[in-house]
Order: structure tokens, then C-alpha cells, then sequence
């Protein structure tokens, strides 16, 4: 198996002049600098805006210091937000990135499901679908294409233009994209990407949906990898029971404060990461928190079930939690891998 | 007197399999660290898009992996065309490069001159001006408001946002502005904005220029600084005088390409950049092109014209000009800083 990360840093504005406000992404870069060393495969970084509590807005760019500070850690999106962006500005940031990272870079992209951000910037959500399409299509060309060409599009125009610099990966870094229904799973595969499953969704949920993806992928006639699904989850490693309470308890808070900027007035928001129950029971279902024990049960059927790559969201038990998890987890599924390839 | 850098890293595509297409990133990079250790204060580099060479597009990006590599170096971009950016992504990904960082921005913006880069973009090269103000105003509040913000504009519309990260520098990084005409220059006093002086004006024009901007800054009741002005020129460092003259004659070539992708094809771009005679000549009295003796000299002359800030752009002679350049020339400068300190 495969663990890697995904989670935020946090600069809050307005902090006053005695707050060192670089602090929270100085302290995310170490986090994953200390992880490479720990020997998790990847950094997936969100994109978000217009929070109020700092979540990271320009991910391209943190992650493009984070790659200068380490050699072998995956750098990833997750998600870039297509309908923000001009796609042929995006494909040179995120160009830029690969290259500079030596092809590193693992491209999440996503439609946007926060009501929140998308009235900010002025964009009906309702477009977002049509603008993540018409840019996901100006991206890859923007990547491939080797002499100048032209778009007209419904929310874009370029003309007669070369994208520079070039991506190292080849034809272009890997296309990551969340879903969570049947239809936009079959969506994915019909893309040839790879797939990122979201953090609260039941086990089961989780299972269900990497049995529809193989599916997909298989139908077209091409062979299911499973490192080509990322499954996002809750990582705390408690010291015990009580322990593990409270950071449920703090896990289900801070949920509530994001499906606040999520919603929309009318209350019609139907993203399927907004569509689960959130008590203490499912929440504990969903994450893995717990003790060491605990949480090497829960991977465990999590692996049974097919999953092979997590990535894992700190839910507070930071970097000390990322070492118990790296020395007294971890092993146990390498352990695993090399028996199973040995058979 | 202070020295900087200006100039571009290069990453040309379509070069197959076998080319490293991130070597002119990396090289520039060494180039730029060395630089730091050298002496040199800052490192500014340009935005440029469909370039078919190579030029750098993701500015901000590449400053910030150069950021991660140095300490005290100034990361300048010269300059963010802002016509082609949302001004709030601009602003958080500018914000997120000067608090990574810890402050080091200067941020340059410009309206754009290149005809071919707004046909790319699909953008009325007329707009250039409107666009220009409605994004540094943007900008301007994306930096400063602690509280919620709209704005309606004619290309531009944002609700209710806070603009996250913040930056280090307060209460904006430094505005940078070129500039070439007395109504621009006083522009740019007006905005309370540093001025970059282009590297291919004659000394005299740029000696007139810094008169103007010292009169349009003091006749509003400030402190003209001059430090506040930088002044691009091209430096080659010569091993005589037949290394001189054909780097010159490089030099000519070099610039007759960048001036066939900035025309417009009635041939009415008449921004003052393209306005200079190109001739020997010219070019060598604009450019710190010579043998060490010949540049102390220029360098004398820009001095007791007024000149206290140089952006150097490598115009052949590498890492070995700025060595010598920093052995050899800067010294004359700071000792004579020094002396007029202790007058």
C-alpha cells in the first residue's frame, strides 16, 4: 500500500502585527518535508477561498516551495477548482510546477462545490460543470501541443498560441478528479483519470464506488490499477479511548463550520460530500481515528476492500501522529504487499 | 548604489525526449543563488506568454521556488502583465510568494506591449489601460481589507470576500512601474508607486526620466528616495573589445526577434520601448556592454546622473560577468556610497 497526505496549511489574515501569520504554512511545510523522510508518497493540498480561517488559495504556488524543499514526495492538487481559473494561465502554473519538481506534480481537478466561493468570484455555479469541461479540454491541449493552435469556447478564446514551459511528465501529469455517484465515476474513467475519493464517506460507500470505477475502467478495456485510486481519510492517532472522543467531537465541529460555506441559501447544495450523516458513530466509521490498534483494524479493511493508496488528513494529532503511523502502521501493509507479490 | 538582476529563465517545448527542458529553469536558479551570495540584492523576472522560445509565463511560481532557495535576495516580477489576471488569484498568489518568503516582493505590474501575447489571450490590446486600473485597484483592497469587500467593475466582479493569505509587508508589497513618458511618470508618483526605467533608453533619456519622477513625487509633499527607481541595463562583461562587439551584435538580433512578437501588424504599438534606435551605436551606449574599465565608467555616469539602483540583465557573459562585475564594480560603488555617507 500507498499512504500519502492531504490537508490544508493556514494563514488567517488580520491577525495584528504580532502574529507571525507565516507561521501555519511554515509548519505545513515542515510537516511534509519531515513526511517524505517518514516515507509517505505524497502532499495533496486543497484550493479554497474566502474562508476567513485561511485555508490555502494558491496551492500551485505553496506546493512549488514545498518542491524545492523536498526530492521524491508526489506534489498534488486536490483539487484545483477548473471554472476559477484561466485554464491556459492554470497550465502554465501548474507546467511550471513539473517541471521545476522534476514531474512530481499530480494534478487534482474539480468543479467547485462550495456556494460560498463561487458567488465571491462572480461565477454562477451552475456553470460550473460546462466551465470544468471547456477548461479540462483547453488544459490537456495547452500540455500537448507542440505547435500553435486556437480555442473558441463558450467562456474562453485564445488564438494562435504555443503554452510554455513544457510539462516533464508526459503527454502531461496525471489527471486526479474527485466523484461520488455512478455516473461521474463512469465520467472519470471515460477521461482516463484517476480517481479521488473523498474523506467522509462510509467504508462501505468507499468500496462500492472503487468497484463501479474498476468497472468503468475495465468496460473500456484497459486494466484497473488501484494505485490510480486515492481514498481520503481522517488520520488520529489517539493515546486512548478518551482521547479519540474528543478529537471525534472537534472532527464533527469543524465539518459543520465548512458545510456552512458550502451551502447555498436555498439549501439546495446535493455534492455528495455534503450528503452523509455526520454523528460520532459515522464520523468514526469513516476516519481513522483511534489507537494504533484501532486504526491498523480500520486500514485493514480498508486494503481487504481494495483500497491500496490513502491519503491520509490530519485531524490533530499532527506530525507525532504521522510518526506512530509511519513506525507501528505502516509496516504492517508493506509487510503485506511483499507477501502478496511473493505468492 | 545597489545592484539587482532582470531577465527570464528559458524552457522552450517541443525539444524531445532526450532534451532536459528544465535545465534553463535550473540554471537560472544556480544563477540566482550564486547571485544572492555575490552581493546582489534582488532577482526580477519577466512575464511573457507564446513566446515559442521559451520565455517565463508562471512568474510568481518561479519566484517562489527561488524563494525557497535564498534568504535575503528581493523576488521582483517585472512585471505581472495584469491585464491577462483575475486580480484576486494575482493577489493571493502574489500574497502567498511575499509571506513564504518572509516579505521579499516587489511586485511589478504593467499594462503589456506585446501584440501576439493579447491575441493569444483573446484580449483587446485597447482595454490594456481600463484593465490595468481595475485590477490594481483590485489588488489594492485584495491586500488591505480585513473585512468583507465587494467590488463591480467593467471586466471584474468579486462579493463579499476576504482576500487570504496576507501578505508579510504592510500595507502591501511594493507597487513597481514602468514607465516612459511624462504623463506615466507622473502616473506612477501619483500612485505612490517605485519606477523601473527600461534597458534599452539612451543615459540621457533615463537621466530626464528620473528628473521627472523626483519632480512629480516632491511637488506632492514627498521625499523623493532614489532608491525607488530602478534602472534596467544590459550587462556583458568582455574579455576585449572584439568579445564586446559581438556580443553587441547578438545583442541587436535579440531584440529584433522580441520586437517582431510585440508589432501590431498596422505597425502602431508605440509603446516607448520600441521607440529607440537600434543601432550599434545606441545599444552601446545604453548597455553596461565592455571590459571592466568601460562599465566602471557607465556605471560612474548613471551614478552622478542619479542613479542609485541597476537591474542588470545578463546579456551573455553568465555567471562568470556577475563575479567579476561584483569583484570588480560594485566596490567602486559602495565605497564611494560610503564616502558620501561619512561627508
Amino acid at each position: 500500500m500507498k499512504f500519502g497526505l492531504f490537508g490544508s496549511a493556514q494563514a488567517k489574515r488580520g491577525g495584528g502585527p504580532d502574529v507571525d501569520s507565516a507561521k501555519g504554512y511554515h509548519d505545513w511545510l515542515e510537516f511534509n518535508i519531515e513526511a517524505e523522510a517518514l516515507g509517505y508518497h505524497s502532499a495533496f493540498a486543497v484550493e479554497h477561498h474566502f474562508t476567513g480561517f485561511g485555508q490555502v488559495s494558491a496551492t500551485i504556488n505553496l506546493l512549488t516551495y514545498l518542491a524545492a524543499q523536498t526530492t521524491t514526495l508526489r506534489l498534488g492538487t486536490a483539487v484545483m477548482v477548473l471554472p476559477w481559473h484561466n485554464p491556459v494561465l492554470l497550465a502554465e502554473q501548474a507546467a511550471t510546477l513539473d517541471l521545476l519538481s522534476g514531474g512530481r506534480l499530480d494534478f487534482g481537478v474539480g468543479k467547485g462545490y462550495r456556494y460560498n466561493e463561487f458567488e465571491g468570484f462572480g461565477i454562477p455555479m451552475e456553470e460550473a460543470g460546462e466551465r470544468f469541461e471547456e477548461s479540462l479540454d483547453v488544459l490537456i491541449r495547452a500540455w500537448t501541443k507542440d505547435e500553435p493552435w486556437s480555442h473558441k469556447g463558450k467562456f474562453w478564446n485564445f488564438k494562435d498560441i504555443i503554452v510554455e514551459p513544457p510539462t516533464i511528465q508526459k503527454p502531461h501529469p496525471p489527471f486526479w478528479m474527485g466523484a461520488g455517484n455512478p455516473k461521474t465515476i463512469d465520467g472519470v474513467a471515460a477521461r482516463g483519470c484517476n480517481l479521488l475519493l473523498d474523506q467522509f464517506a462510509p467504508v462501505k460507500v468507499i468500496l462500492e464506488r472503487i468497484e463501479m470505477f474498476r468497472n468503468a475502467v475495465e468496460k473500456r478495456g484497459r486494466i484497473f490499477n488501484p494505485n490510480e485510486v486515492g481514498v481520503a481519510r481522517g488520520l488520529y492517532v489517539a493515546k486512548d479511548f478518551s482521547d479519540r472522543d474528543s478529537a471525534i467531537e472537534r472532527r464533527i465541529a469543524a465539518r459543520a463550520r465548512v458545510d456552512n460555506l458550502a451551502q447555498r441559501p436555498d439549501g439546495a447544495n446535493k455534492s455528495s460530500i455534503m450528503s452523509y450523516d455526520d454523528t460520532a458513530e459515522t464520523a468514526m466509521e469513516a476516519a481513522l481515528f483511534g489507537t494504533v490498534d484501532e486504526i491498523t483494524e480500520k486500514v485493514s479493511k480498508l486494503r481487504e476492500g481494495g483500497v491500496r493508496y490513502l491519503l491520509l488528513s490530519d485531524g490533530g494529532s499532527g506530525i507525532e501522529g504521522l510518526r506512530k503511523f509511519s513506525r507501528e502502521v505502516m509496516p504492517v501493509f508493506i509487510d503485506s504487499d511483499t507477501a502478496e507479490a511473493a505468492e
